[in-house]
């Protein structure tokens, strides 16, 4: 029997080299892991063009964990935090920013909207206490693209500074250090670079990361002192998932042998305009428009009709072998489908193939 | 080639089976994954005879971040915990309340001796402001045991509460909630439990449980906000490690065939006992006295020679296949050897073999 099809971003789909890169176990004081950390700390910073500027640090826990750990260890204490919010990631790091005490606003622009810079330059003008900005640059709960570039320009042209959550993007989306000014870039290993979940990790400007000494509100999220440790003994702080690290270089290696960003992205869009016509064909609309909808995950409409249950057709469908995601919309009856994983037309034709037969089974073919 | 043998608790070895839960991908969101987590509390309940007033919360991360998890939500905002301490471990509890900017005292006993209740209740009556204590049941820094319950009693009699880090102890060490008051036992699925690293758990009292809302400093570590979450939705509130999961469940069934509790406290000891043995055949010494050495790891003390240098024996036992660990004591050279993890007297043997060619190769054999 086959697993079953994740689309389901994340945890996703994953190679075979790379679960089988987590048949080893490895000591996390030993030399050979060590060596492995400085490996993919490396490739990480490539991923943003990083130089000498940008360092990687690397965090036990879903992605989430390292958005805190950014926002709490560079962030100062005093600082205040603008987030710029559509959809649940975005309200996540509001939330998390105002747990640990931190000074927070958020400009919400709804759930199917971007984020519109305009008035992103409007309310940095209006409050010169903001310090920080902090974005979701492919918001995973619709699948909407932000205009990171012109967002970073008005950040950065108004002299305050951009925090980054490229979670469902980094690997896919264009994202350098080279014409892009930030802070922090904060990702995780089980998206667009198709590791597993386990860790997540921020690729930081050194001299910030430098200055959040004694910020963290948090012993096990102190990004600094993670950093610092690293740097003088090359460990991990606290017990690394070796297993998790194993398998995100595998990935690495199966990622630069695809050709990297490009191929990667490339892929991804195909499978996402594959996904696109074939839904449309079955009579399903997807709830973006087309120029902000990411190659990373789509969001249906769920079929307007009285007997629809998304649990029923989720268990159809999954019968017929694809996972899929239900719906993050308040006001709107959606469900999702991922574009990324260790998948490509194959299994996008599947999954169109057990859409359709679940819509048939259920009465709701339209 | 083989894999080296880990005696470093832990990432520690752990058995093919175990590995081999980790070659299929799962959705988080998923009811088969649901059923798995939910298997996977009810089981860790059990190992502490939890019943009904025990709830076990699982946690990303490493151990540690499961502790900072229990202290910043069982103990509350104007709580004062005093941590008794005698080690590393000891000194970790203490900081991450510190940090967390909790008041926090300790009572330190060195690093060398155990843990004396009658001091305890001294300081539980001099300062009545101390609503908590948190203890190590087994200080991995140098394998000191100590004496649950009797430490227990004192704070159940001062009417305190007590939550105890049982990392490197739970699932060998005898700990039931029958015979013991505690409002949190702390641990992670790669020591006794021989899973792989990348959670750790919380097995909490419900009403302390209940009781802790709102006053966790941090979102990701909120252990009350993840437990309601996960008895709402059956879910992980944020992506669980779902490889880590599958496999702490393999080695849980492993756990169960090798007779539970009784049997892997036997081998450890079995274990323990054999390279304690060999240890003296060689000529090396063991640091702490026996009635106070618990079976899973122990501190060595290195030959006692201006020419040792720990690096380069390291290196000569790991050309051998076996992987130590360094010692964490500050006044006195030392290293450390696990006994815990999928191994037996074969692995023990081998140990021994491989520390004493290393001894001889590098001329410092006794």
């Amino acid at each position: 029997m086959r697993d079953p099809i994740l689309l389901t971003p994340g945890p996703l789909t994953t190679s075979l080299a790379t679960r089988t890169a987590m048949l080893h176990d490895r000591g996390s004081w030993d030399s050979d892991f060590n060596a492995m950390t400085a490996d993919l700390c490396r490739r990480l910073e490539a991923l943003v063009d990083g130089g000498d500027d940008i360092v990687c640090v690397p965090l036990q826990g879903s992605g989430s964990f390292a958005v805190e750990a950014a926002i709490g260890t560079l962030l100062p204490r005093d600082g205040k935090l603008l987030v710029l919010a559509n959809g649940a990631y975005g309200q996540r790091m509001a939330q998390l920013a105002e747990v640990m005490g931190r000074a927070v606003v958020t400009l919400d622009f709804g759930e199917t909207a971007p984020v519109d810079p305009q008035r992103l330059a409007e309310v940095l003008a209006r409050d010169p206490s903001i310090s920080h900005v902090g974005v979701i640059y492919c918001e995973t709960s619709t699948g909407i693209l932000n205009p990171l570039d012109a967002i970073a320009d008005v950040v950065d042209r108004a002299g305050r500074r951009l925090i980054i959550d490229a979670m469902s993007a980094l690997g896919a989306l264009p994202l350098s250090a080279a014409n892009l000014a930030f802070d922090a870039v904060i990702a995780s290993g089980n998206k667009c670079l198709e590791g597993v979940p386990g860790m997540g990790f921020v690729l930081a400007r050194r001299d910030a990361l430098a200055a959040g000494e004694g910020n963290s509100h948090s012993l096990s999220l102190d990004l600094h002192a993670q950093w610092r440790y690293l740097q003088r003994t090359g460990q991990w702080r606290f017990t690394p998932p070796t297993h998790v690290v194993a398998a995100l270089l595998a990935a690495l290696d199966q990622f630069d042998a695809e050709g990297g960003r490009p191929a990667r992205l490339a892929r991804y869009r195909a499978n996402c305009a594959a996904l696109l016509d074939g839904l449309h064909a079955l009579g399903l609309q997807s709830f973006l428009p087309a120029d902000i909808q990411a190659p990373i995950i789509v969001t249906v409409k769920a079929p307007a009709r009285p007997d629809w249950h998304f649990d029923t057709f989720y268990q159809r469908v999954k019968a017929h072998g694809v996972v899929l995601y239900p719906g993050k919309l308040t006001k709107i009856e959606t469900f999702r489908i991922g574009c990324i994983g260790a998948i490509g037309r194959t299994e996008i034709d599947m999954a169109i193939d057990a859409i359709g037969r679940a819509l048939a089974e259920t009465g709701l073919a339209v």
